[in-house]
Formats: C-alpha cells, sequence, structure tokens
C-alpha cells in the first residue's frame, strides 16, 4: 500500500471478529441484532454484516436510510425522533421499505399520521437516563396519551419501546457499564408492563448501544439490541471498559512531516478533518486524541508514553518520551494513529482502505 | 428557502464585507494579501475574493492546491511544512503553477532538491511562539544551514521567512492579540536582519492569521499576510477579540425536533458530523457549541441565555433560560446556530447556502 497522505485503514478481520461477537450474543439470547450503520456508513462493510445474516439496520438519519435502502436493505430503522420537515422523505421512502420511526411527542404523532401516505412501524422513544432525547421512562401519563394515539392511527403501527442508554458512555468500568445495563432493562420492562396493564400487548423492547451490548450477556429481555460502534471500536469504548485496544479495528495512517528534538514532538500530516476534536482524558489529565500503535497487519502493540497531544485542522503532534520511538522514526515514515472516536473519523474520512489495499466508501452523502 | 435538514447558511454580504476590511488594510500597508483557502475550501468563493483583487492563496494541503489550480489559481502557498511522499503531485503542481512551499528542515529540503523537477519558492518556516511546526525562530544557526541549503539548490528559490502566530488563538482580548503581533513582527525582523547580515539579502516576510490580521493596522515591515477565517469569523475569533458577533457570515440552520420542557431544553437535527465537536468555555465554565441568532438576512440578534450545550453524532441539544424563547420555538421550526469554529464546520458540511438560495460546493475534496 503506498501511503502518502492521512489514510483510513481497516482490518477486515478484526471487523468480522467484532461483528461475530455481538452477533452471537444476540443468537444466544434470541433476539434481533439490528447494527447501527452510522458509523461506517458503508454499503461494501454493509454486506460484510448481511454476508454474516444481518437482514435489518439502523440509521441516524433519512438520507442514511435512502443510501442504504438504495442497496438492497428493506427494513430499516432511524433512530433519531422522526423530523417531520423531512415527510417528502419519509413517504416515499416509507413506499418501497419496511421504515420504522421513533416517536417521542404527540404532535409528531398527529403531523405524521395526517401526513403519511403509506404505513410504517413506530417505535415510542424512551429516555432511561441518558437525557438526550426521548420521553423520560417514568412519565407513564404522557407515553400512554402517545401509545393511545399511535394505536388507533392508521398509518402508524405500534411495535414497542426503544432507548438510547448514552449514559452508558459515561462509564469508566465494566462494572460500571453493567450497571447502566440492568438499570435500562429494569425500567424499559417496568413501562412494557405498565403498557400491558393498559392494554398495549405485545409491545417489544428495542436497546443496545455499543457498551452495554459489549459487555452485558443477558439480553433475554428485550426484543433487539442496535449497536453501531462495534464494528470498529476506537479509544473512547476503551476508556468505558467496552472493548480492549487489541479490538481496534481502524487506524489512521499519517505521514511523519518534521520531528521536534527540542521537545521530542513529531509533527503529522494529519488533523481535526481528519480525526475530529473528540479526545479522551487520561489518569494524567491529559488530552489526549490518539494513541499510536504498530500497524494493523502486525500484532497488536502500543507505543509507550506516546500519544497524539495537539490536533488544528490538518496538523496533527504527537509528543513522545519514548526515546527509542523517537530516535527509531524518520521524515517520510507513516505513523499509526488509534481514533478516539470511530464514528466521527469514518465520517470525516470518507474512504476506508482495507489491508490489501482495496478501497471502500464510507459516507453516504 | 425550504430548509429540512442540518442546511449551513452563508450571508455573501458579510464576506465580502470581512474581506474588504482585511484587503483595505493590506493595501494601506502595501502588502501582498494572500488568503488562506482551507476555511471556506471553496471554488465559488475564491471567486468573490479573486473578483475583489486577489490573485495569489494560501491553503493547507496538495489536495487544496491542485483544486484551486484547476480553477485557475495560478500562486498557491502550501502552508503546511512539505509532505515529502507527496512528491508525485508537487511535480505535477508544480509544472503548471507558482507553487510555494514551507521547509523546516535539512531533511526535507534535501530531499526535495533530489527529487524535484520544476522550480518552486520556497519559505523556511518559523516558529515565533505556537510550538506547533516551523524551527524556533532564535535557532539561528540551523536556520542559516537551510537558508545555505536552499540557496544554493536549482530548484528551489529562497523567498523569505513565514509564521503562524496560531498562540494568537489563546488572547482573550484585542489587547492580547496586538502583544502577540508585536512579538512575532520582532522576531521575524530580526531573524530577517540576521539572515541579511548572513548575505541572504531580499528575504520576504509572511505573517497573518486571522486574529493579527483582524486587530493589528501596523504591517508595514512584513511583505504579506495570510488569513483565513476571516471570511466565515465564528465563535471562537468573538472569543479570542478578532471580531464581533455580527461579523459572523455563517449559520447551521438545524429544524427543531423536540422541546422538553421540564429541562428547558430543544433537540435539533445537527451534531458532531455538522458543527464538529470545537467548543468555547465561557465565562461561567460552561462547554458552549454554539449560541443561537435570528437567521442573517435579518437584524443580528443573539438569543440570550441560551446556547448549544452538547452535541453526538447528529443529535443538538440546546439548552435555554429564556422561557420567551422557548414558548415561542415549535417542533418543525428552524433554529440558526452561530459555530464555534467555522473551518470544521465548512470541512463537515461541504455545501454551503447563499440567502438567495444559491448552493455553493464548499469543499474541495
Amino acid at each position: 500500500m503506498n501511503i502518502i497522505g492521512p489514510t483510513l485503514i481497516v482490518s477486515k478481520n478484526l471487523v468480522l471478529k467484532n461483528i461475530n461477537k455481538i452477533k452471537s450474543k444476540a443468537e444466544k439470547n434470541g433476539i434481533r441484532f439490528r447494527p447501527h450503520f452510522k458509523t461506517h456508513q458503508s454499503a461494501e462493510i454493509g454486506e460484510w454484516l448481511r454476508d454474516l445474516g444481518v437482514n435489518c439496520i439502523t440509521v441516524s438519519s433519512i438520507r442514511m436510510a435512502e443510501c442504504f435502502a438504495k442497496v438492497g436493505w428493506t427494513d430499516i430503522t432511524i433512530a433519531f425522533p422522526v423530523n417531520l420537515l423531512e415527510i417528502k422523505k419519509i413517504n416515499k421512502l416509507a413506499k418501497t421499505i419496511q421504515l420504522n420511526l421513533l416517536i417521542e411527542s404527540i404532535e409528531a404523532a398527529r403531523t405524521l399520521e395526517e401526513k403519511l401516505k403509506h404505513s410504517v412501524k413506530v417505535w415510542i422513544n424512551i429516555d432511561t437516563g441518558y437525557h438526550r432525547d426521548g420521553i423520560e421512562w417514568n412519565k407513564i401519563e404522557r407515553i400512554i396519551q402517545i401509545a393511545s394515539y399511535i394505536h388507533n392511527a392508521k398509518k402508524m403501527h405500534l411495535t414497542g419501546i426503544l432507548t438510547h442508554a448514552g449514559h452508558s458512555y459515561k462509564a469508566k468500568t465494566r462494572t460500571e457499564i453493567l450497571a447502566v445495563h440492568e438499570d435500562t432493562i429494569n425500567k424499559m420492562v417496568q413501562l412494557q408492563e405498565e403498557l400491558k396493564l393498559e392494554g398495549y400487548n405485545n409491545l417489544q423492547i428495542s436497546v443496545g448501544d455499543t457498551p452495554t451490548s459489549s459487555v452485558a450477556d443477558d439480553f433475554s429481555l428485550v426484543d433487539e439490541i442496535r449497536p453501531g460502534n462495534f464494528v470498529f471500536y476506537d479509544l473512547k469504548q476503551v476508556q468505558i471498559g467496552s472493548c480492549s485496544e487489541e479490538e481496534i479495528a481502524i487506524r489512521l495512517a499519517c505521514p511523519v512531516i518534521t520531528k521536534y528534538d527540542e521537545r521530542s514532538e513529531i509533527l503529522v500530516d494529519g488533523g481535526a478533518i481528519h480525526l475530529s476534536k473528540d479526545f479522551i482524558v487520561d489518569e494524567e489529565g491529559r488530552t489526549i486524541y490518539g494513541y499510536i500503535s504498530q500497524p494493523l497487519d502486525k500484532e497488536f502493540s502500543k507505543v509507550k508514553n506516546t500519544y497524539v497531544s495537539a490536533i488544528s485542522q490538518e496538523h496533527g503532534t504527537i509528543k513522545t518520551n519514548n526515546k527509542n520511538f523517537f530516535q527509531k522514526i524518520n521524515v517520510g515514515d507513516i505513523i499509526y494513529i488509534i481514533p478516539v472516536h470511530a464514528c466521527l473519523t469514518t465520517n470525516l474520512m470518507s474512504k476506508l482502505t482495507t489491508l490489501s489495499g482495496k478501497e471502500i466508501q464510507a459516507t453516504c452523502k
């Protein structure tokens, strides 16, 4: 592979391993595996999932739904509360595929029923503690009001209750992730039962961010999981406790531009328009935009005492106290950065390159 | 204009005003105005600059240089230390346009001389305090070594010394920006004189980030300025003291998805893949991903006590203590976000829409 500028490398083997891990967990629990495609946004990687038996997917926008419908996906959930301004696109899509939408307000339910031309499945979006979107799980009256409206509607079929427990991203250990998982399941099951008492039977439960899907084993009380990041994983997921560094399936390959002996820093061609500005804070309080590893076709090892310490639009600064590494690196070499946030990095790069050199378009834009 | 999803709106009037402000400053000082095109990455906005008399430009990558060479720019500086792995592309470009490169190591100078097929102009990249890239301004011996090598080279023409005083971005007032400006000019002029003593006459000085170009008036001792962000400006520039909020020429228009009465928050369709994750910290220590204003075709006013408090991949959360604003906003309305970082937002959006509804491709990808 002839790398001359920032290049996003992906290991298909690691991706397949990551997919199989979650897929077999779903199978053991006898539940639906509906992976989120926002992380890779790639028709090709979609095929890797399809080849392993996946037949329904999650996306985060109508744009992505259109993109994946075009390449043959026929059962798509847009896991973003419905944007009513996109009704024309929704109608167009609902005509040809099984479209599943999220509703979290009575206004949205009313407008949708009024303007829909084709039937859709609807999930009520529930907030189980993340407080980003959804109706708080214990606002029973409001949830019943919406359930009742949808139940009586003609073009909407009430499928179930759905949550994204994004507060799992604040975890720092597997134990904390498991606590979020347990709490989420408890709340969703309790809500499901309360709705059953009101006569809403057979409502399904959809959960499953990457941290809980990766760490928890028992999903027997839910009907589907929708993780996305797990195909690649990243440093944020390692910090949370979702995965090991060895499982991260992508690297940003960056040419070395200059070495600064006086401050043990290396400038690389690769910055915020490649990695994004997302960061983690390490145990010493340092802001980390990435770590450095061997290329993906070598055995995993992380360069010690070395990290991406600063990024601007196209510049990346690597700080190291590792004299051996610093001495060996030369201007014109390639450095492999483990990204902090795989979804944003992939969205920015728009293209991935496999270890065999095959280029994969990554963005449904 | 029919907005149904996140849309980046630009006011051509404000852009032209911003351009004229800096351009007239360059003219008053009798110096070259070489605007940085990394902020807009747009052939069309390039034409707005060309129509105002601009004939030489700055970019931050060979990719951008190729893109703007294609649309008729013939004098381009790549303000990024030369990436030697891109030598084929450099040669191709240097054949057809006046290409100006940055050098900051003797290794780069040697490799370039060996592999160049066409002549280029070369600037020595100087670090005047930002410590991201460049040779520290007072490492005279090293600078002279490189100057000497380039001076004797056949395919490189030594043009001058160049710096990006990016530490101006750490300023919090106009006074602090002016201090960075004065210090930068002093260092560059001192270096120019030391090089003159060594026989390197007529070396030019290139400076000019957006903060110093916007605030300082006296550029009489330098030869060119290269600001980029000033075409749009953003909240970061306001916080530094470079501009007023009224001068910011872009807004991310985002549909309102849901209102959460219990926590006075509004969910919009618009997140990290539209705005980037860049943020400012306000006086109360809050992380701000954007403020809210009237649309760009209305008189400027900012919505008080309201800000983008959180973003994930496609979700934006607007927090408000402004009851009047919260009451008036409805699901399906459009909210106009003033971005924190215009360059990253524009790079992500790839497309701008003018107030008259014209779509402008923004990315030379």
